[in-house]
């Protein structure tokens, strides 16, 4: 009996975060995926948990364009807020004391703040959001373990199936991570699979019922550290490992220390360093330095599946830690030291683990722009920063909407290669704050005004931290000029890094766009802007066209822009399938700069209030961006952006809500717009979609708007 | 074969808003109910849609409590929020124009602002909440028809088994609403049942295994307008008929008016009134005045269920209604003449129904104190202030907390009598209300400056709108001195009808408590105070310390308190059961007054960071009530309450957030809190729960506390 063959435009391998966030990307914009994962069950404790401002940002996104409430903003309400942080060192005579406190979020930067919580929620929760968005369709597929993968350089259609994927269906005993006693622990050694084993049981015709070849026309490797993916297309991680092993305990401390709910960072006298993560539910998670180990030297070009947990170190390290020593007890009595004179003991223990992980990043994330690696694949470090979970989904927060367009047909294959520009930068950004970071809170410290005048400064520490704060909350990854990013006018970059044009001088090109409050024309309401950059697929550009009442050439350029918008020669008709919703590739904003007690919905072109097929009017395209609200103060989002209330601005955002071009608000500045598209999009102008799909959602057209339909 | 017999603490007969709203207390509580219902399904399209804000406060209150996500608080996501209220009225030359435009909401009494939505989602949320709380155990149980019910008045324990109730299981067929046509419609009668019919089968043997005696505790009654506990109780409503008829239609219009999603009152010249309320999903509701019809003297004091929709009024009047008239269209064409010269046309029609209803209340809520009545079984009235569902839902959010302290064991049956004292008094000014109201919309307009000099004086229509609105969010409904709510101390009453002491100068007491936000000490992280006062059926004492950095009494005080709490002649200990948890019956809270880096939390007395049996530290017991934070600007909540940051203040908070007591911050204020829980609750000094109940939630303590465990 031949193996059954299917085919799929995406298949994703790994259901982790970010093969989750890839997942649920596919699923919102309708395209068809698998995604499968060689465990046979989810994550109950331990793991990740810290969710950053950008990521609380793209869970928002998620969450606003669906009438349905399971999805992704339940980690804003149920997570720990976390607010403050606190250093803690010896004073001069070497007594612990509090060296100073900070806000744990820069204030300014997102309105959302970081908090934890543990990942097995958020898997959940991305679990119902992909339920959610494929109508019920996709469901995890589990314990699926792949066998070998094929890619056909050769196919040069982006609409072939040019990845072959041989999988099989495990059992569920041999897909299972093993547990040491009662309590959730880290120390497992992942399953990897033995895929010679599988491979030769094909062979031999055994269990051929169990093995399935996936056609697929693009594959996501979102299979972790040891990525089985990144291993078949040859790519070895690059950086190096640490001295130092640290466990980390979940549980409820009993304690007299009186910062145990903030987030602290403690370096002892003599005793190790203790990072303190307050947690949902009174839970505290500790990261304990347990000791210094001396570096072995075959470990160190190790080109094998190095998983970072101690147990891998230790068999490949003559066995100098020793695992069966890494223990809750152990680890909490290294504790105790840290925390003298202040008391630690420890009940409801939910999770234990060690490790000794370095700072590793991949080369390369893609290959033949067919497959791409995320996550843990592509990069590893240590986990103090938050930053694992949440860089991890903001690489293929990037990549989704890239292969979404680039399967339904709208946009050329070229996008997919700005993956590996953009998100490649950011790894090596992230592995470097964090070589810096931990090896600063790893070294033992030297105390102001006392004898040991050696190790750490912890000014240098609290200084590479607060000034950390900013990258660690993901808001300022900066994506450099490419086909998606126009910043390619000369314009200057600040001594932050930030480029931005004179006309919107507080926007920095290739970053997310800020996003604050504007209010609908309609009915007065005060809306984030960002509630409006749904992530649903759709590209945005946003016309600012000003004090449209006092500064009547912007009102007349307003109207000028419908007869524009109308030609099939434009961005706007030329790129989008000719029964489709109107905006459904592209949508049209406009945020004017007047008192909306000033001017009328009906003064405004008709593109600003749209009807479609059934004449319903769209009242949700007309905004002022200026102005009083009844319950939540004064607005005003020109200032914040810095763009001139008498001249406007045209902005185009990218499905991902990063600015992809900053114009002038004029006819040249609409026709920049068109230049932008022109550079990657495929005209539209002969593509009718079937009926089916133009039919869709009629009655629900306002809840769920997607990519072309 | 005898009849089952059954036993609960309370049944609730109707799965209405105001029946669930009961149900969700007792759930929340852990006391045995049931609930049933005699319609075999939900409700799918129309009714009720308003949220008022002390609504969505008490939603919030139920979800604040609780880890799991699916409960109330979707609404404030998920409804449409109305922001602006416009009056249009002809101009001086009978032309239809904007007269003044008003905040839908009166900024400043509420974080929540009114919202509507479909009343089938909040239903679905009170499910999902009580399948919640209760832990999966309680279903409302439908389709059950209760067939006589009486009432033992000589049972003197209020734990005794006083009410026996007969129900029957219903066949699926005879529960069902009649739908006319395709489109859901509010045309079909309720299906009253037919208690004489089974309760001949019973005698006569038949389907004797459909039918159950329950015997309950308590049973409430809130099986709406119709109310059949109401009539078995013998009492009749009181108050009249209308002479106007209204037609609802939930559709998407198509129209050129610009307000059309604001909600509006329109008065046109000579062809009635419109009311418009935006819905969620751009669904737009309106209540249409259809034509003026003369009051039929045989209705007048008709005593049978009048149900307030046409087809009940046009079968008692002598055919003078129409029915077959009554069509979307018919409604419709009347809208056009209203909004005339704007166009007004119809698509994605979901519901319509017209109704003719008056205002009348019920003389009594309850009978013997152990059967109590509630929504609309109390108060009928017009739809057009979108008070019905919100003051229905307060009735039960009144009652439910009583009957939970009284199963408890915790208070004397006493409390009970309460619910009618301060629930009939706001259905009066309810009914009150919307009789002004009414008619003033329902006339036709005096306009200035022309020939029509009689009529409607719109002025007065808006202000006595804009006066209601506070009466409308539900904000100030006001109990009057009880053994509940303690006024009895010579305090004045203000112009607005407030009852303040001068040691809070701005909190009415009998009020709720005005939510504003507070820092936790523990970890700086800014909190709604309403959400520390979530509903869980405890009680609070709320200790505001006042400035106790520099005014050092105020500290020693804090510390001489301790004792009090700890001794078993006050509140504290005397009423909370010998090994619950120790706040499960009165929680006490401090809230002090000094910049929150300038105090730690163990310069404070156990009692504000105390252990439970686990040594573990509850570390959300203090707070500060002035400062800066991070991220939400200032705080100042003895600024907004007016009090004293040099003086504090003792305010005792019920189950429900009304304002029980003020007293001053000394030891003989805390000796009033003593006598006010003297009044009415039962020492607990010997009573020891069964370890079952004291052993639960052990881990998730801090997720789910609730009243006594």
């Amino acid at each position: 009996m031949p193996i059954k063959q299917s085919y799929t435009d995406v298949l994703i391998i790994g259901a982790g975060p970010s093969g989750f966030m890839a997942a649920t990307w596919l699923a919102r914009c309708g395209i068809p995926f698998r995604i499968i994962d060689k465990r046979s069950n989810e994550i109950f404790a331990g793991q990740a948990d810290g969710l950053q401002s950008r990521t609380l940002e793209i869970f928002k996104s998620f969450s606003e364009a669906s009438f349905d409430f399971a999805t992704l903003d339940q980690g804003w309400k149920v997570a720990n807020h976390i607010t403050e942080m606190c250093f803690w060192s010896p004073d001069a005579n070497g007594k612990l004391v509090r060296n100073s406190r900070v806000p744990d979020s820069a204030p300014g930067i997102s309105r959302f703040t970081e908090c934890v919580i543990h990942q097995g929620n958020v898997e959940k929760w991305f679990e119902e959001s992909i339920d959610n968005f494929s109508s019920g369709t996709v469901k995890v597929e589990r314990p699926i373990l792949p066998i070998s993968i094929k890619v056909n350089e050769n196919e040069a259609d982006p609409q072939g199936y040019a990845v072959d994927v041989l999988v099989t269906k495990l059992d569920s005993e041999s897909a299972k991570p093993e547990q040491v006693g009662k309590v959730a622990n880290g120390l497992f050694r992942a399953f990897d699979g033995d895929q010679e084993k599988f491979y030769h049981d094909l062979e031999s015709g055994k269990n051929e019922d169990d093995f399935e070849m996936i056609h697929a026309k693009y594959v996501i490797g979102s299979d972790g550290a040891h990525s089985w993916v990144r291993r078949q297309l040859g790519i070895d991680m690059e950086g190096e490992h640490t001295d130092y092993v640290w466990g980390v305990l979940d549980m409820t401390p009993i304690t007299n220390f009186p910062d145990i709910r903030s987030r602290c960072a403690i370096h002892s006298k003599d005793s190790g360093s203790v990072m303190v993560i307050p947690r949902e539910n009174d839970l505290v998670r500790f990261y304990i330095q347990l000791k210094e180990v001396e570096r072995d030297p075959e470990t160190k070009n190790d080109k094998s599946q190095f998983n970072g947990n101690v147990e891998d170190k230790a068999a490949k390290s003559k066995g100098r830690v020793d695992r069966s020593k890494i223990t809750p007890e152990s680890i909490l009595k290294q504790a105790q030291e840290i925390f003298k004179p202040y008391t630690m003991e420890m009940t409801d223990l939910r999770w234990y683990t060690g490790y000794q992980i370095g700072q590793r990043v991949s080369p390369s994330f893609s290959a033949h722009n067919r497959v791409f690696i995320s996550g843990d694949a592509c990069h590893t470090h240590s986990p103090k920063a938050g930053q694992g979970m949440n860089v991890s989904m903001q690489d293929t927060y990037n990549l989704g909407f890239k292969l979404a367009l680039v399967c339904k047909g709208l946009a050329k294959q070229d996008i997919l290669s700005t993956y590996e520009s953009e998100r490649l930068k950011v790894a090596r950004d992230l592995i470097a704050y964090d070589h810096k970071l931990s090896r600063l809170f790893s070294g033992k410290p030297m105390i102001p005004n006392s004898d040991v005048m050696d190790g750490v400064d912890l000014d240098e520490f609290h200084r590479t931290y607060r000034e950390g704060s900013h990258f660690a909350s993901g808001t300022i990854s900066d994506y450099e000029n490419s086909i998606l990013v126009s910043k390619d006018n000369g314009l200057p970059v600040d001594a932050d890094g930030r480029t931005m044009s004179k006309i919107a001088t507080n926007i920095p090109i290739g970053r997310r766009l800020y996003s604050d409050p504007i209010i609908a024309q309609a009915d007065g309401k005060p809306i984030h802007l960002g509630d409006r950059l749904a992530s649903d697929g759709r590209f945005r550009v946003l016309l600012f066209a000003g004090d449209v009442k006092n500064n009547h050439q912007n009102m007349e350029l307003l109207h000028k822009f419908q007869d524009s918008l109308d030609s099939q020669k434009n961005f706007l008709k030329k790129y989008t399938p000719v029964n489709a919703f109107a905006d459904s590739v592209i949508e049209v904003l406009t945020i004017h700069a007047c008192d909306r007690h000033d001017v009328e919905l009906y003064d405004f072109p008709d593109f600003t209030h749209p009807l479609d097929f059934k004449r319903r009017c769209d009242y949700w395209k007309l905004y002022t961006g200026v102005g009083s609200t009844y319950h939540e103060g004064d607005i005003d989002i020109y200032e914040t952006y810095g763009i001139d209330k008498q001249k406007g601005a045209i902005l185009v955002i990218r499905p991902d809500s990063h600015v992809a071009q900053v114009n002038e608000f004029s006819v040249d500045g609409l026709n920049k717009v068109n230049a932008y598209f022109d550079q990657f999009m495929i005209p539209q102008l002969d593509n009718v979609l079937p009926k089916k799909e133009a039919d869709v959602n009629d009655i629900d057209r306002f809840v769920k708007p997607r990519l072309a339909i």
